[in-house]
């Protein structure tokens, strides 16, 4: 029933117009929020068993580990992903790294240079809570770096998104995209509730003003950084239980893409079984 | 019915005897595995709420963390605790590091060094899938260190802890005390199983052979450890539903003592609602 969820996200070659692609819809999935729930929690054991597979071929030198890039607009629910989406595999094969705004060691190296640190080793989920796109996002709203920088950034992160997936990454790129009403209503659920008065930062009313600023900025970021190897998919995000779906439905195709085996023994099975059964007493 | 597991595990000061605990019991639980399962998945929702205020208490300054040590021979299940019990928490506000055998930067250095180097931020569940405990029982069973250097360990290992808690560490020892029988079933089910054997080494064999004087180097280190900032307790470990519920309560049992309160507004929530309701059309 989600089978096509991945196909409707991923965006096509060409100009982006993120206004034309609706925040509140669940495009691939016919069916109620229940439904989509009950479909999530359904992919749980097929995307634990190919998780371990993939964490136990890397006992047998595999190099292969899954990105998952999460951007999004505050309140867009990357954090949401993260719990119950990422929640459903064993957190032994997860890398989560948030990127916040950059320490001033990290500001005085080139962009990717703490990219690189958080990157998830051999047989890992990795997940990017924010990313280097940061770099061409707020980086070129709020004009944090100059025009001719944030122009190399593109070619910067697709040079370097190729090497990864040359090293045995599987790159999933994922841009959660929640409208300007929704957003609104979130902030304001935050500012009602004492419990989750943490999570709102004066500063994210200055970052809404900017809307349109970050609209044209994502546009042009998915238009120059969409690659066979690392595509992007715009993940209609008001609905929460649809973005999560949608992301577990791409993590799993990614999995079964990459069809992880069990490895073979490395000692011999036969020998192995007679010393354990025919060892000394050890007590 | 669960709620006295913490102490029925907790160790008593003194000399330790693991033989005198059985590997195969549910002390503080009445109830069978199906009770036990249910009581864990119970515990779900509160120790997600809990997780959640910690994680949110260090935004506002909190540097207060909980570190839960796991150890125990091969085939415990430190494994499966992180799956079943540490993956009902959010998985961002985890942190899991495994020790393997130290490389060679790490032998060059003391023995707690990369130990801190893997020790969790604020707000965070940091937990240990084998630890600094490594040092003093394979390197005193293997004669990887010489015995003052051994020697020396304990009293650094509680200098060290006792540091940790005063920075606002929480810390949990457990000991998943499998037994040798079940260890032996175990053992025959990997290598039983081509979809175990990844998991088998035949090390694994060696190490066996070595169970006595395992016990003996845990019965030293958990005498030689067991401070009231950083108590341990054996887990015992044969059953693995008793084992992830009894670990689930421990954690359970030190958010529940930490009390972490949703923190304080930092800003005007009145002016911000205003701000928010009054803004001036955006898109």
């Amino acid at each position: 029933m989600s089978d096509d969820i991945s196909a409707h996200l991923r965006l096509t070659q060409g100009p982006v117009d993120l206004s034309a692609i609706g925040t509140d819809a669940a495009p691939g999935f016919e069916g109620s929020k229940a439904d989509g729930r009950a479909a999530l929690a359904a992919m749980g054991p097929e995307l634990a068993d190919l998780q371990e597979r993939l964490w136990a071929e890397r006992t047998a030198g595999s190099e292969r580990r899954v990105l998952l890039v999460l951007q999004g607009m505050d309140t867009s629910g990357k954090g949401g992903v993260l719990r119950h989406t990422i929640g459903l595999v064993d957190p032994q094969g997860v890398r989560i790294t948030s990127f916040k705004a950059p320490t001033e060691e990290e500001r005085a190296h080139d962009f990717l240079w703490r990219i690189e640190k958080g990157l998830p080793a051999a047989g890992f989920i990795g997940v990017f809570d924010r990313s280097h796109y940061e770099d061409v996002l707020i980086a070129r709203v709020r004009g944090f770096a100059d025009p001719d920088e944030i122009e190399r950034r593109y070619g910067a992160i697709n040079d370097f998104e190729a090497r990864l997936a040359d090293e045995g990454f599987s790159i999933i790129k994922c841009m959660l995209h929640v409208g300007l009403d929704e957003q609104k209503d979130r902030l304001a659920e935050r500012l009602a509730n004492p419990e989750k008065h943490w999570k709102y930062n004066p500063g994210d009313l200055d970052e809404r003003a900017l809307w349109p600023a970050y609209r044209e900025a994502y546009e042009i970021a998915l238009e120059r950084t969409h690659t066979d190897v690392a595509p992007w998919h715009v993940v209609p995000a008001d609905k929460k239980w649809f973005r999560n779906l949608a992301v577990g439905q791409l993590l799993l195709d990614t999995l079964r893409g990459l069809d992880p085996q069990w490895p073979a023994a490395d000692f011999d099975v036969e020998a192995e079984t007679k010393r354990l059964h025919e060892e000394s007493p050890v007590q």
